[in-house]
């Protein structure tokens, strides 16, 4: 396991775990977390703390897919909440010191197939 | 440069060029693309080309991210349409051949945030 996919794993399993402390030691003091397709940014450890302690709580999360190189890694994470089952795409980016420094995360929602292409597609 | 980051540039670089046979050539026979949005799954490597061919033209992707580990990639891709920008997020397996085996990729939308959580965020 390389540095920057032991500090994904960790920063997954801390989230998971409401362990905010643990969660807090893997994120560098002017960390940034863009969520692109609301254009909202949280900047600041002590912000992004924050933003997570005070969502709604009742998800569970589990890494699907992680995949990290260098000071890089990206996560295909699923999220379960009541009955409903979310994909997210987390693209994370380490500083020198090893500690979260960027992260840019999509939450992809279902949407209805456009038409044309059904002699190419299963459905599942 | 890893050889599963070769394969995904190269794979990337063929679709932006529609070079349909240097595409075809980085494909598994029993490729399978999946769109976990609309649940919608292409299997094979005739039908990834065809889906790809007959996809209406006239946007151009560049990558802004990858990150590559052994036989797993994983790429945030932005597409320009017109005055369109979306970004994308796709999740490649490669074979024991280095050929891509499987594509997961989410194409998540805009949205309005939800409030409450304005004391936390800028907007961009």
């Amino acid at each position: 396991m390389t540095s920057a996919e032991a500090t994904v794993s960790a920063y997954w399993a801390a989230l998971e775990a409401r362990d905010w402390v643990a969660f807090g030691r893997l994120l560098a003091d002017d960390v940034v977390y863009h969520l692109p397709q609301t254009r909202e940014r949280v900047v600041g450890r002590e912000s992004l703390l924050r933003f997570n302690q005070e969502y709604a709580d009742g998800w569970h999360l589990t890494v699907t897919r992680a995949v990290a190189s260098g000071r890089h890694a990206a996560c295909w994470i699923t999220c379960a909440l009541g009955g409903e089952v979310l994909s997210a795409a987390s693209f994370l980016d380490l500083d020198e010191a090893g500690l979260v420094r960027e992260v840019t995360e999509f939450w992809p929602e279902p949407y209805e197939p456009p038409p044309g292409r059904e002699h190419l597609v299963e459905r599942y």
